[in-house]
């Protein structure tokens, strides 16, 4: 009943505060009801209920300015400024974002999706403000998973001496995608659980006592190393960058916080306010499994099932027994995470290989230079990241992997139209961005057994390769082509003349339907699946230009940058003159929604590019 | 007379340890007298002579491996390694490279040359040894400057938990290649100099005390912050993330760090060894002007100043003009630049609007987002970095500027060949990575005017724009062609017949100059500057097509994904055909070398051009 009042930002205030809970309470059920229906983020939404509450309490929206981190927690802020009604189209096409956007409220102060930004945008828009002469409140909410980001600890190196009021909020869940890793988190842990100080000071007494003894320099460093107060005085770390820090925290404590958001807004230099949440609180299934309930699918509520029983492997889980297998086969075979280890189908493979597998936290730029690293070691390190993510560390790639030319690959999950996440995630620069990268061998696979095959490739191969595959049902048609995989090699799916299809990856069985329609309008297509898309298969394409009299290209990409561009550049370079229709997706961002309707709207499904050749076909006269 | 004793890995360890500090003399003396004459990075390598020479004694290379994090930083490690006489080539083509590059030695662990690397590298080349069951040591040498990175911070955040022997030099000289920022150099300063301690400790408790009194919450903090035995425990920072720290050590005391590095390589887990230097040192001029003497031109050794007087500006010096005016003109204009003041001309603008200056240290992912949140708070924000630089921000390029179409304006200097730093810094592929964003317009000034008026452009502009340029001499022919700049418009320079080369920024000059060439060999010759490459100007580029048989496209940029395959992808679906040669840098990475020699190396100077036309223009018949 309290849920009804909320109809516009600021509503909240106007919930006499012994409702606060029942309010709280009403969210979490709409929450779960809601997502139960649509799918969403679920676990990292419960966990916040509270949190957001007090901010809005404090704050004025939208005036005051918050920055969500990933933004993925940000449902109940879409809750409290009015777009409750919204929930039933959540990241459905034309409804409302499953993240901040600047477009669908003016009270989503930037867009997020990815990890780690959201301290270096709101510190950037506190200098503005104060440089404005506006006095505004900025603050920026960031998980503790996001810390493991090198970007977060940039903007937090750069915040602790910026002489201006801007308020950081760390939602310490414990707990980001996966667990969490690595010294960072450590640390938190031991301001979360009294106890562990102890241990912890144990742990730290044991290793310096197994230093070789009566050696001075270890001496001095053991008696300076007894006064361990850092690790029970709370914060200081963050206070050694220069912060105010305050906290910890309880994060479901509405009271509490609101009295510490408004302590923080009195602070007039930057200030870290340390919240304790619980990832998923408040229903069961999703605190006890919170990888499952990070971005869940539509469940029954009753049990925490998914409603849809998936009846094909997708992508990942093809990938996933791959690798199983290469863990089997080659003990050189090392795996490498950036806090996806269940997202990119590595699960089974840290079970069985736990030696040989690592979750850096959400370190994408980290991961590929130790990825490099294990290689110039001798090692055969596989990166599994996806494909918007890698994006991440497109300089290391260059840097510290290609110039050097050594063997790491690269599995990249997500390529492509991603669908409900939207903009952010969409894997469509993949193409471009790696093909452009000197010594970089990139592919693609045309159904679920090709992936399995330029795995075990791309070990064999020697130098750095890229695969790339989309989300979803692994396409199990063309099972009959099987050819091995040769080094920049395309191959025959139908050799006739006419109209050529030259598709790229998860395009091939979408060429398979278009040649259908096209043959059904009498005409004669041959379909070449890429295969390579750096290099290009150069004598094959011709062999396609000169026997056929129109050529399409077809890739899940941006036009720009991508496989048309390469073979266009090739053709004109050769003289090679030919009709030319290049289905790419266009040079925009694409929204959230469904995939196939995404396709559909942007051209890229079979009706649609059947159509078009049709008219470019009638252009040919 | 000890130096010639050096001259194969571990010959130093044959030097009698009273004659080291002769040995580090000889070694100064030669790297002052080389680089006076070949120019390079000496502040740095002046530093770290003891390091260097303390690390060779403890090590045995190659089977060790030292990782050098950015790398210029190296040459003591390649005197000691028996390279001694390729001094005299040092940073030419064909002679020696100014950062460690495993092709040339085998005592060169792994390449480097960008920022915060190396622990990354190192961390992953040490599992690799673990796994391997072998035993040899691991070094990664990283400096306080590189600590700012993102990179760094995500690899120490691994390296604290890795169960696995490595160890980690910090080599701090309190200047990286500017002034420090941040709170991790502020915490490292609070380890150097004990009399700071006080201060600071004052400082947090004035801090304290001028907050809201009688409060419950500040009173626990207070009470907390009394103890600020972190501050004075040193190291603190670093055991919190779960590193053994070792320090600070003397970094000109030999025989100290020689214990301290035994010490350090008995630990079976991942440690930190603190080492105090200065950068410069033992040259006067050089620790008087680090940032003169970070990458030297040649100089004269007696007074420290530049032996050739530049006598035309660079662009570097055009751009550092035009913001000062900028600043001047508009209250809202704010640079960012990610440690390079004086390398991006922006020390004037620094000096004149410190308020509107941000240096974030080498953080480059940080920066971009930190200026579209500027951006968003409704300043006008321009990044001014290195081309190769920004390749590490190219996600936040993205996901936080070029999706919200943010109004941030990107500088980029050194694009394109940038010489004696080799691969790792040549500048030529922001137009393939940048052209393939949507909503990013990409500009490159033919002179130095255009560079003065795309500036001015971006600051009208209201959206993501980037103004590429190179580095050296800005050129000054073409005054007469200064039609405004007009968004996506190309301008023609002299309109004929025949031939029509399509040049982009730097190559206008090289196409004035072939244009030359193929007068005197009567042919007909017409030059479009491009101005714009994302968009390209299609109209023009049609009218080029329609009214000329003969077309060449002339970048500084790798083919793949530049704007030869932007204009032939135009020209294959417009169904335009046309003799076509493009010309750009072939896709492959650049050595070092002098740029008037490495473009004729490449085929990109304008004899090279001008005959390679001459045989396509054969081919014509």
């Amino acid at each position: 009943m309290y849920l009804e009042k909320i109809n516009k930002p600021n509503d909240i205030k106007r919930i006499n505060k012994n409702h606060w809970y029942d309010l709280a309470d009403e969210i979490r059920e709409f929450l779960i009801e809601s997502i139960s229906e649509t799918g969403g983020h679920l676990g990292a939404n419960l966990g916040t209920v509270e949190l957001t509450m007090a901010l809005h309490l404090v704050l004025d929206l939208p005036t005051d300015k918050i920055i969500w981190d990933v933004g993925h927690q940000s449902y109940t802020h879409k809750i409290l400024t009015g777009r409750r009604d919204g929930f039933s189209s959540l990241r459905k096409y034309g409804g409302i974002a499953g993240f901040p956007k600047t477009s669908e409220s003016d009270c989503d102060a930037f867009n997020t999706g990815h990890s780690s930004t959201s301290i270096s945008a709101g510190l950037g828009m506190a200098m503005a403000r104060t440089m404005k002469g506006e006095d505004n409140t900025i603050v920026s909410v960031i998980g503790d998973g996001a810390l493991t980001g090198g970007m977060a600890y940039e903007a937090l190196n750069n915040a602790g001496r910026a002489n201006t009021k801007f308020i950081i909020i760390l939602n310490d869940n414990n707990m980001s995608i996966s667990e969490n890793v690595g010294g960072v988190s450590q640390y938190l842990d031991n301001i979360r659980t009294s106890e562990k100080y102890l241990e912890l000071k144990e742990g730290v007494k044991d290793k310096l006592s197994n230093l070789n003894k009566g050696n001075d320099m270890i001496e001095k460093i053991k008696r300076a190393k007894r006064n361990l107060k850092s690790f029970v005085v709370p914060g200081m770390y963050f206070e050694e960058m220069g912060l105010t820090y305050l906290g910890p925290i309880d994060g479901h404590d509405i009271n509490g916080m609101v009295k510490a958001f408004n302590e923080a807004k009195r602070i007039k230099t930057p200030v870290l306010v340390h919240v304790l949440t619980k990832k998923g609180k408040g229903y069961l299934p999703a605190e006890r499994h919170p990888a499952r309930f990070h971005g869940a699918v539509p469940f029954d509520i009753e049990t925490g099932l998914p409603k849809n029983k998936k009846l094909k492997p997708d992508y990942t889980d093809v990938f996933s027994t791959v690798m199983c297998k290469m863990g089997e086969r080659d003990p050189e075979c090392v795996a490498i995470t950036a806090a996806m280890p269940d997202g990119t189908g590595l699960k089974r493979f840290k079970s069985m290989y736990p030696d040989r597998f690592f979750d850096v936290g959400i370190a994408e730029e980290h991961a590929v230079t130790f990825a490099a690293g294990l290689a110039m070691g001798g090692l055969k390190p596989i990166v599994c990241v996806y494909s918007s993510f890698l994006q991440r560390a497109f300089d290391q790639i260059i840097h510290d992997v290609c110039i050097q030319n050594l063997h790491v690959i690269f599995a990249i999950d997500r390529a492509g139209l991603v669908g409900s996440d939207g903009e952010t995630h969409q894997g469509i620069f993949d193409l471009s961005y790696l093909s452009a990268i000197p010594n970089m061998c990139v592919m693609a696979p045309k159904n679920k057994w090709e992936l399995s095959d330029m795995i075990k490739f791309a070990f064999k191969y020697e130098g750095p390769i890229a695969i790339r595959y989309p989300r979803g049902t692994a396409y199990d048609g063309l099972s009959e082509f099987r050819a091995p995989i040769e080094y920049g090699q395309a191959e025959w799916i139908n050799k006739e003349s006419g109209i050529c299809l030259i598709a790229v990856g998860s395009m091939v069985k979408t060429a398979v339907e278009v040649r259908e329609k096209l043959k059904a309008a009498g005409k004669e297509v041959s379909i070449l699946n890429a295969r390579f898309v750096n290099p290009i298969d150069k004598e094959l394409i011709k062999e396609a230009v000169k026997s056929h009299s129109h050529i399409v290209t077809m890739e899940e990409n941006v036009l720009s940058g991508g496989f048309c561009e390469r073979v266009s550049s090739f053709l004109v370079e050769e003289g090679l003159f030919v009709n030319y229709t290049p289905i790419a997706i266009p040079d925009m961002y694409v929204e959230h929604g469904n995939v196939d309707f995404l396709k559909k709207e942007i051209g890229m499904d079979a009706d649609s590019i059947f159509e078009r050749i049709m008219k470019d076909q009638e252009g040919l006269g």
